[in-house]
């Protein structure tokens, strides 16, 4: 059985009234949230993700329900008792699409929104069972609650970005050459299990590899000479940290100097950019004119962050295009980077949060040029 | 980069050909596959799941392509060349479902099949950029393919099975009363990576909370008179074991042996059923026959198996109302359950592989009543 902090209950009974308040103002009729981040975030319960249905539906006015199976029932009993959530479990030879359907009644016309990360399989059996139904992303739904982080999420976040920071300035007073990109990572993630973070993920990427910003820690052998990025994370209470820090085996070239001062001053232009009102995209546009005016404009192929929370990624996306204006409280990552092909990549990360007077870094990893053996 | 090996690279060119040609027998116009085991399952490719959309689009004839964020092309580099598969990255500031709309052409009342998995924002922005498709799950494209092992899968499947048989064996040997759920679960999982499995999923549930079969591992104290039940299970090359394992702590009185008796029997009862031609939902009826004439039918509450591969649950479900024929080189689980709430459960679970001659166990985890201190 899953239980939850009696000291938080109040919490979670007020992102369920507001959700429904967002329901009402957006002309949403009901909203349907599967296993997901969306889900623990509305009620505290992690449900199992697997073939089989489980779904809150919180309608605009009344109780919420969960439809779920009846042999997982027993898991949100205690939940559903504190948040007055209503249980409709299914048996397996039950179509527990066909009991959403009925719990939801008359849907012609009706607005539904579908949290992101619920399966297709799910959402096409809904489709079927609830014809005339209008479909749409609850992306803008969950957006206002999730993105704007309340004291006790800002809090969380910060632990596990200041025990972040403390496994790297252990991590970069050993030598990595010799190691394998998957040995590096492995005593990294063990300094961050010492420190009480849950795993999360974790990207080594040494010499040329360095220039695929979503390369798959390998085999290859750390040897002087390379440039290796660090991007990895942990979760304290279901929250993460996202830090990136790029380090030289051996002393860099001046090349490498030029990129790495680069990408430290587009880092530090976004941060100072950040203060409540300003579009997502003018914090994109801050570091990427550092890079651009330096001549490696070209070299930034992605955005320069995304919130962060009970993902890694979600709600707001720093790009150009997005111009949804910053808010105080919401949590995002700052990482520009310059990625050479076949030769090297930079990036350097930090999480920020937003406060009324600009923008504040949570993690404090050195951002120092260093140099490792 | 990702690569595969080239002994196998004929293996995916197959199981794409082979369902370009499903597709064609169903009528199936474009298979989308999102990040998941189907897509591991066709091209060797374990994409990153994330708010960025990737997306292998299949015809009908002609080349597969997939779309991909552009930091993550070089990934799939190699595989698509081997594969020929071609790639279509797109870049941060431009929409990923615009491009699949513009790759798919006119989709006017042809028929989509979308992978499970998929999240439901991707489908909903290509529901709404591919106006008048007709979209359909994949689970009916990708079945006859995953659903039937051949014998390379069959031997990985056994041979995650038979290391997981080896560290229970193991970890029976040893006291558990007095450690909490989750210490259990950890000096299990311990013994599954000394033996070279990756992390997959656990399940300790004790005393009472052996009645729940998705009970949460917890810090509940493991103690004399306890029943413990261990659902566990690792992953050799993306292939995974799942077994259940029944313990007492301390000699168990006459209810709980006929009650383990019974399940056992039913398990034995479900192996002996298996043979090509069989409905799954035979399976299911054979060992709830035997349970309910022991008088504990309605304690058994869930299905009796599931598929497993590359998924700890897929196809084919065994379970009352599937009519599917077990075919030659299918693998499930046979799992049978008592769970008496507010007291104890038992569940004994095997993987079984469906071979021309019947039923033959992967995994041999002693099935003997097995009382632990």
């Amino acid at each position: 059985m899953t239980t939850i902090d009696p000291a938080v209950v109040g919490t979670y009974v007020d992102r369920l009234r507001r959700t429904q308040n967002e329901l009402k103002t957006q002309g949403i009729d009901l909203l349907l949230v599967g296993p997901s981040s969306d889900l623990f975030y509305l009620t505290g319960f992690s449900a199992h993700e697997s073939e089989r249905m489980n779904l809150l539906m919180v309608p605009q006015e009344g109780e919420p329900q969960m439809v779920m199976p009846v042999l997982e029932a027993p898991l949100m009993k205690s939940i559903s008792e504190l948040l007055e959530v209503r249980i409709h479990p299914w048996a397996e030879t039950e179509s527990p699409s066909a009991l959403v359907a009925k719990l939801a009644r008359d849907v012609n016309g009706k607005k539904i929104a579908v949290s992101d990360q619920l399966w297709s399989v799910f959402l096409m059996r809904l489709q079927e069972q609830m014809d005339g139904g209008n479909w749409t992303p609850a992306a803008e739904v969950m957006r206002p609650l999730r993105a704007n982080k309340d004291n006790r999420e800002i809090e969380l976040l910060r632990d596990v970005a200041e025990r972040t920071d403390d496994a790297w300035h252990e991590f970069i007073t050993t030598s990595i050459a010799g190691l394998t990109e998957e040995q590096a990572m492995l005593r990294l993630s063990g300094l961050m299990t010492d420190r009480g973070m849950g795993p999360s993920f974790g990207i080594c990427a040494s010499g040329p590899n360095s220039a695929s910003p979503h390369h798959l820690t390998g085999d290859r052998l750390i040897q002087p000479g390379d440039t290796v990025i660090f991007d990895w994370g942990g979760i304290v209470e279901g929250y993460h940290s996202d830090v990136t820090r790029t380090v030289h085996i051996g002393e860099p070239d001046d090349e490498y100097r030029t990129v790495y001062e680069t990408v430290l001053r587009a880092n530090q232009a976004a941060l100072e950019a950040v203060r409540p009102g300003v579009p997502c995209e003018s914090i994109d546009a801050a570091a990427r004119s550092v890079i651009t005016e330096a001549g490696y404009g070209q070299y930034f192929i992605h955005r320069v962050g995304h919130g962060l929370g009970l993902d890694v990624h979600e709600e707001p996306y720093l790009v150009e295009g997005n111009k949804l204006p910053l808010q105080d409280g919401m949590v995002f990552s700052d990482e520009p980077g310059i990625y050479i092909e076949g030769r090297f990549g930079v990036r350097i990360e930090d999480t920020v949060v937003c406060t009324e007077t600009g923008g504040i870094r949570l993690n404090e990893a050195t951002r120092e040029l260093t140099v490792m053996n």
